[in-house]
């Protein structure tokens, strides 16, 4: 049996392993289900065939795995077995963490992010040690549990543990199809900084008349936030866009032209008449890889019920999300945000941070972006579409940049997952062309 | 007995009647108890021996009462039975509607606003007629459901009711004490306009990696509100300001200096260093009375909850309210503010309109004013203040300029009820002392 009947003669049970991963929920956010999670999925592996060990951290446990192969190279695979919580509740066509079918997708909270794309791994694994006895390179996997909430213990893990980590070269967590059907590979990641702006007035809600008076903080943190951003999307932070690189002429020319009919079918299933600045085609390739971002990702204060209630808030609170291109330092650019509160008067609020990570990219000559390249021409039986790197984030420097180890990404997304939203959920055809995926870059990279 | 020595010896009964009334939960906004709220209102006020009527609007019922008396004048009590939402419910120290007493205080929503100032009337009434057998003027009560939502139905009720309603002047819903005890009289209201601003991007909440090029309406809501008052207060829809009066030489002349050392005590109860642009003494009181205000009462969009989640928004919504000053009239700075935000290039905002009041005020030599301030001196011991208008708003206009019934305002309120807010409370000090103040107003009006 070649591992591709192995794999379509056992889809039906690899589906209802990740249905049952989706079923556990892993917020780390919340602190909900994290060991519970870590346990289930050392399981599946060790079922796999998978040397596994549950590592603690000072945060949420890592599972790292470990299947010796026949070539001296070794291949890594990062993924993580948190997801994000799941609200808004109400928006959901079913409950985020039961993990149906419908129209031959799987529903739930992390069934692409990133439950999907780990499972696929494993059992590519499994699928090849059953069918051949043997993998063609020595695999690593290293699964962990914060990634949605910034990674801030995986750095301090991988530091500590280089020698067991060491490989030649890393498939990153995820990949998404476009809906001509062809794999877009990427080969780096977005940088993140997420603050949590807090601005307080009276010690209690008041009523609306004493405004005249009393100063508002919902008030207090709008003008701070129109401070930071224009209606054109400039970023008004001192020095933001210092160290942002501007598109290179090589990369961009791999940049494909965006088919014009796909980019109206995305709107469109968005609800949407245009992009913002109605950009077009190119423009929105270019602006989604280099542009970097400053997102409200949420604004509470005062009364949010049905109806009215006019109240004066005693304070009010707005989450926002930075995503940086390379060479932007997160630390450097929150440095740059508390000054220019400071500087536009708003030192009175107060700034809590979250996540940071660092933009980062592996060359697209590196024999791991090619090797992904070549397996998903393979696989998916069309060229791939490839960019420098990707516009969400990741740890991935600690990979590239801490441990020397070239990424390149494929998973078993596709341009409706609808991670971090509601209704997350994944293509069953693309989870087990996910699954050949995985064996076939094992293949390829024993020979790279 | 004399009517006091009647109150004072029936004093805990009252109070036992106006936890009683706390206790039944009655959010016009919400929709809850307000039909067992008015039944239970009607039920103690005929035991106070008044003629009741609940009578139906479009919206929730009106009570209306009646009692004859001795002089051929007429005097209206105008209250309301519906209270604000209690939110934020873990800021309160005791369930909101639970109505226990600590430190000689009654804690509940509506304990203050308004439940305490319509007993106290209701039991004015019982005690004149327990203790004399006879009013000395005839009274009639309108207590109606919607105030906390804008009166939706209180004008065509009144207009089709002229003749039942008709009276020689009115006392207005409540009315507060000042930390050196003497009773502040009002005799107006300022107006309101409550608006909700609702803005869309996508059908969906997406990753926040998606910012580049999908719309944010989080940004554009907090820009359109950016555009409508500067760091200065400054409100700057055009035309906002046409119709506000400049305060008037002759009634700055009646208001009285603020005591420093009062206005110091609120602002660190409140935890405030000063008051809005570092307004002192009597810049405070005339912009409490003198400006309008635009005011966010609420903003929601995204993820605000605990930790991070890195979502782009699919909608963001601001609840706004607008204190108006006379001679505004809400109508037109609604439809000022509506093109405002197709002016500033934000039509895409859908504005839902809630409240809308108009100020008003009765001149302060009326014979209702002048009343209300002797009563004021006879039952506090002391002159009282007395301002053109309260900085709050209300359906006043109704009365006062499509009824023509004069109104002054005094209540059972005092520096520190928090209205509207979490904690509210009455004094039971404040509360038997408005009981003997409403038979001082019937026994003065009678004469006046």
């Amino acid at each position: 049996m070649t591992s591709d009947q192995y794999i379509d003669s056992h889809a039906d049970d690899f589906v209802r392993e990740l249905q049952k991963a989706c079923r556990q929920p892993s917020i780390a956010a919340q602190n909900a289900g994290m060991r519970e999670m870590a346990d289930l999925l050392a399981s599946v592996m060790r079922q796999a065939g998978i040397e596994v060990r549950v590592l603690p951290t000072a945060g949420h446990p890592v599972v790292v795995g470990h299947v010796k192969g026949k070539s001296p190279r070794t291949l890594l695979f990062y993924n993580h077995y948190d997801v994000q919580p799941p609200d808004p509740l109400d928006e959901w066509v079913a409950p985020p963490f039961s993990a149906g079918i419908r129209d031959g997708k799987i529903f739930a909270r992390g069934a692409s992010d990133n439950k999907g794309n780990a499972l696929s791994r494993v059992f590519a694994v499994k699928s090849l040690l059953e069918s051949e006895g043997e993998l063609p390179v020595t695999v690593k996997f290293l699964i962990e549990g914060e990634e949605e909430i910034g990674s801030p213990n995986l750095r301090p893990f991988c530091l500590e543990n280089r020698d067991m980590l060491r490989a030649d070269g890393g498939i990153w967590e995820s990949g998404y199809r476009h809906q001509d059907g062809r794999l877009g590979v990427y080969a780096g990641v977005k940088g993140d900084v997420y603050l949590e702006l807090e601005a307080h007035g009276a010690n209690t809600d008041l009523h609306s008349a004493a405004a005249t008076t009393i100063p508002n903080p919902a008030w207090r943190l709008c003008w701070a936030l129109a401070s930071l951003k224009n209606q054109k999307e400039e970023i008004l932070v001192k020095g933001f866009y210092d160290d942002a690189v501007a598109p290179g002429e090589k990369d961009v020319a791999l940049l494909e032209r965006p088919d014009p009919a796909e980019q109206e079918t995305h709107l469109k299933r968005l609800g949407l008449k245009q992009h913002l600045l109605g950009l077009r085609g190119m423009d929105v390739v270019i602006r989604t890889l280099y542009s970097p971002t400053c997102t409200i990702a949420g604004f509470l204060t005062g009364y949010v019920g049905e109806g009215q209630k006019t109240v004066l808030p005693s304070k009010a609170m707005a989450k926002v999300d930075f995503r940086l291109v390379p060479d932007q330092d997160p630390d450097d650019i929150e440095r740059k945000i508390r000054r220019h509160l400071i500087d536009h008067g708003f030192g009175d609020i107060s700034v809590k941070s979250f996540t940071h990570s660092v933009p980062c990219y592996t060359p697209l000559d590196d024999a791991i972006v090619q090797t992904v390249l070549k397996s998903a021409e393979t696989v998916y039986k069309a060229r791939p579409s490839v960019s420098p790197w990707q516009a969400g984030s990741g740890p991935m420097s600690v990979f590239v940049k801490d441990l020397g180890i070239p990424m390149a990404a494929a998973g078993v997304g596709y341009w409706d997952n609808r991670n971090h939203g509601p209704n997350e959920n994944v293509r069953i055809e693309d989870y087990v062309l996910g699954i050949k995926m995985a064996v076939q870059v094992m293949r390829d990279f024993a020979q790279a």
